[in-house]
């Protein structure tokens, strides 16, 4: 059970545009420098966000991407989705009614027991990166450190 | 992110296993017969039940899969655990200290934000599957099941 690696890319690219000025942009570019990461392939990810409602995508000489919407109603779990889907990990194929114990149909109205107690194990995790926002990560920063990110994002504090 | 699709074969046979009455066991054969799975896979999977203390296999004419332990004493974090590892999906590779935003080894000192809310979210998960044993699964089951369980596994109710 593997999240991407581009996970960790995209969640510090969120919590870095939650650094900027509102109306601020960062480009694909600027953020591939600022991590040292690959430039073409973290743009293709970055536009997974914008699909997702998380960023959005401005263009012309001083385009980029910022937060779609406001630092504190974006969580983790929005980025998280955004990079790797909302299915569950767990994929029940109904074993329970195939082979010799296969079970009668009126016995398989419910669904699985333990497809249930998976999905509520996956809810647990959801709803564990849905309490924290991007507002949250910012605010757990020093104090210095947005002007420090806006300056070596963008060139300006 | 995706589990094994063992991982529901195996919930599967530790829950059918755990209706077995003490000291019978069941083979890798019957229980590939029971839920219609591909018997040599199968066999390689249970094995890594027994490996993670699960399972125990005992040879012989009437050898087979029994529980290693209580079935109040396993979870369904212990089968999930012993088919797909207990590594966390997230990896931190510490982007926050490389490229142009590099931060100083300083601010270092603590984990990162973004992982430690990564760990959390898979904390909850695994507390979540710790809560269930395999005894609670088979009390949701209707009183007759264990019986039918038996006699279509071993061919003794």
């Amino acid at each position: 059970m593997k999240l991407p690696g581009s996970t960790e890319w995209l969640l510090h690219c969120a919590a870095s545009l939650a650094q900027l000025k509102a109306g601020d942009t960062a480009s694909a570019a600027q953020l591939a420098q600022y991590f040292d990461l690959p430039a073409a392939y973290l743009a293709k990810q970055l536009q997974a966000l914008v699909k997702a409602g998380v960023l959005a995508a401005t263009t012309g000489p001083r385009g980029g991407f910022r937060l779609a919407r406001p630092a504190s109603e974006i969580t983790l779990l929005h980025v998280v989705e955004a990079v790797d889907g909302a299915s569950s990990p767990y994929e029940c194929r109904e074993i329970r009614r195939q082979g010799r114990g296969a079970l009668p149909a009126e016995d398989c109205r419910t669904p699985c027991v333990l497809a249930v107690k998976m999905a509520e194990a996956h809810r647990a995790w959801r709803d564990s990166l849905a309490a924290t926002s991007l507002a949250d990560i910012v605010a757990t920063l020093p104090p210095s450190a947005p002007s420090r990110t806006r300056l070596r994002l963008t060139g300006t504090p």
